[in-house]
């Protein structure tokens, strides 16, 4: 048979600027490029497996799960295949169909999916809505209560900062109210672990779930799910025919190279999480010269806590309106400047992340759009 | 903090010959190290994405499922983490917990955890145990029968090739049997999808999972989930809130690199699939040979039908009870030539593969051997 060309290159996303957030967490380091090489083969990081991938010594899985656990202040760390499946496997483990969970008004699909796959129930926490679309502690308290008041929640999620808005929301304060009721919270850190400084337990959640690819500087698909003590026994059971196996993993997650990058990238995440001011002032600067050109909106909440930026740009779809390439105008313009990321033809609003860019590439996204206005408004 | 040192190289596995059977159809062609160039960081094949990682034309993901379900001949094809996340996703769509499914006895232990995440009861059907352990289809059809007349078996799992001795079983018969008793049968092409020709529908399967890692000459974690076109609407079932996404993949499964080498892979795949009879030739010659050299056998069934072999080598466990260097001796000697993948400190028997190595390094493998047991034997 004849194979199609699938296009197996990206050399348009990797060496220009890219303004996607999905994408500014991921980037590879230069140790994390090496242990692809190294690593990409197979089943390349199970060579010295006796069972147990967290029990690898070569490489040394293990001591990198100690680092890891130590990093998030968790008492036991697994790697899976990225937060949903880290979301997937603590509702597996600590609910039955039919049961009721509870979950922010700004989580993010695969925390629906992750319930959904289960049968679980979610009554949702509403945000605040326009513009902030903030999730308050005290709603997440008067639903949890409400719903408590009829049946048993088996589960609290709330997205640590969420992907529409980049709102970081006041986990300490959620933890402490579902710790109160008795309930146990999952936080859902992919795009926080990695990018902040993400403590489980001075957080007072049960489980944090991460993201590799995300967030991590590592290749994709990978993810983080670290828990306290108290939960290894019901997340972490053994199998009773393969008595090293754990259940939920499925003996084994991670078995290749994703491992490898999060692994050789863990050094460079520690650092770069030490730095995360330098980032929220990057991206301040970012909105606070967007907004002055005019026409531009920055939504959600105020000051930003996080790089991921939703703006509202009524200016670039005003441009469209009357421009010859109507809303293809701004994704060319940026292209041509060698900035990508933003969805070709989307003009009304867009999400954005300077996230790891050096001060010099942040004032060139910045000139670009201002160029770009400035030579198409009307 | 400190992150210590985890070792993360390669070298010893990569540029020696490496016999263990687990990492011989995972090593990569040229263009699925340039794919890891291109789609190394994060999220990387998700640029282009509308919502369905399956319908990503950047890289064409679409064509690459449209070739690849062409390859297996099944109706739809998904990504998966692996086979073991295929069996898990297809168990539980297919079944209840406290539901019954029957799996032959040579059974991968991921086939066990699949069914005990899923909480299902197993039923095996045994082999015929030492020295062929062969699953005959008439044992098969034996157990189906007495388990059918007790409760509703839902599934029938069927291990293409075993792990331990490398059997191939007569999927066709067996599927025969299921088809006639109205049971669906999913088969575990783990170690022979990529391999060997493997065709769903020909074969008269219902399901098939296969492993990129293992062997489809990808990085790993990736695995294939193929099925016949009646079992879409339950295995694909699309969530009731976010329409476009299907809930046994959580939304979407392999984002990232792993995905890219799959497809990066494929035109290679299906080209040494072709050759499948080659590999079959310098398997038997690798048995012949070093059964001839007196105190080695082969275990599972005769002649070899797939490149994994199991052999009894009591050779080298004699060796090694008045060998100054014990049982390290045969891992040292054959180090000490460039070979590796046999565990440290094993004698009494081992599993080998000298799947897609040159004629040549098929004659050094076995001259090796030949040498260790001349200059050690007692």
């Amino acid at each position: 048979m004849e194979c199609a060309d699938y296009g197996i290159t990206r050399a348009l996303e990797r060496d220009n600027l890219n303004l996607n957030p999905l994408q500014r967490g991921g980037v590879l380091p230069a140790a994390a490029r090496k242990a692809l090489y190294e690593f990409g083969d197979g089943y390349s990081v199970c060579d010295y497996c006796a069972g147990r991938l967290d029990q690898v010594t070569r490489p040394a899985v293990n001591s990198f799960l100690d680092d890891l656990a130590d990093f998030i202040d968790a008492d036991a760390v697994r790697t899976v295949h990225g937060a949903r499946e880290g979301k997937f496997a603590v509702m597996h483990a600590l609910c039955e169909a039919g049961d009721t969970i509870v979950a922010d008004g700004n989580a993010h699909y695969t925390t629906h999916l992750a319930a959904e796959r289960n049968n679980l129930e979610i009554v949702e926490v509403p945000s605040t809505g326009y513009p902030d679309y903030e999730i308050k502690p005290e709603a997440y308290r008067e639903v949890l209560e409400d719903v408590a008041d009829r049946v048993d929640v088996k589960l609290a999620v709330l997205t640590h900062v969420d992907g529409n808005y980049g709102n970081l929301t006041d986990a300490e304060e959620v933890a402490r109210i579902c710790r109160k009721m008795g309930v146990p919270l999952l936080l859902n850190c992919a795009y926080s672990m990695g990018r902040l400084p993400v403590k489980l337990r001075e957080i007072g959640a049960d489980f944090v779930v991460g993201s590799g690819h995300k967030s991590m500087a590592a290749s994709g698909p990978i993810g983080v799910l670290g828990m306290r003590s108290e939960w290894e026994d019901t997340l972490l059971r053994r199998s009773g025919r393969h008595e090293k196996k754990e259940i939920e993993m499925l003996g084994c997650t991670s078995r290749g190279a994703p491992l490898a990058t999060l692994m050789a990238s863990l050094p460079h995440v520690v650092e770069r999480v030490s730095r995360w001011d330098d980032e929220i002032k990057k991206t301040r600067k970012l909105v606070s010269e967007l907004e002055e050109m005019g026409g531009i909106r920055q939504i959600g909440k105020r000051p930003k806590e996080h790089d991921l930026v939703r703006f509202e740009t009524p200016v670039f779809h005003d441009i469209a309106s009357s421009h010859p390439r109507k809303g293809f105008f701004l994704y060319e313009e940026l292209k041509k400047r060698r900035i990508v990321g933003i969805r070709r033809g989307q003009t009304k609003w867009f999400k954005c992340s300077v996230y790891g860019m050096t001060d010099g590439q942040v004032q060139y996204v910045i000139d670009s759009f201002r160029e770009i206005i400035e030579k198409n408004r009307n």
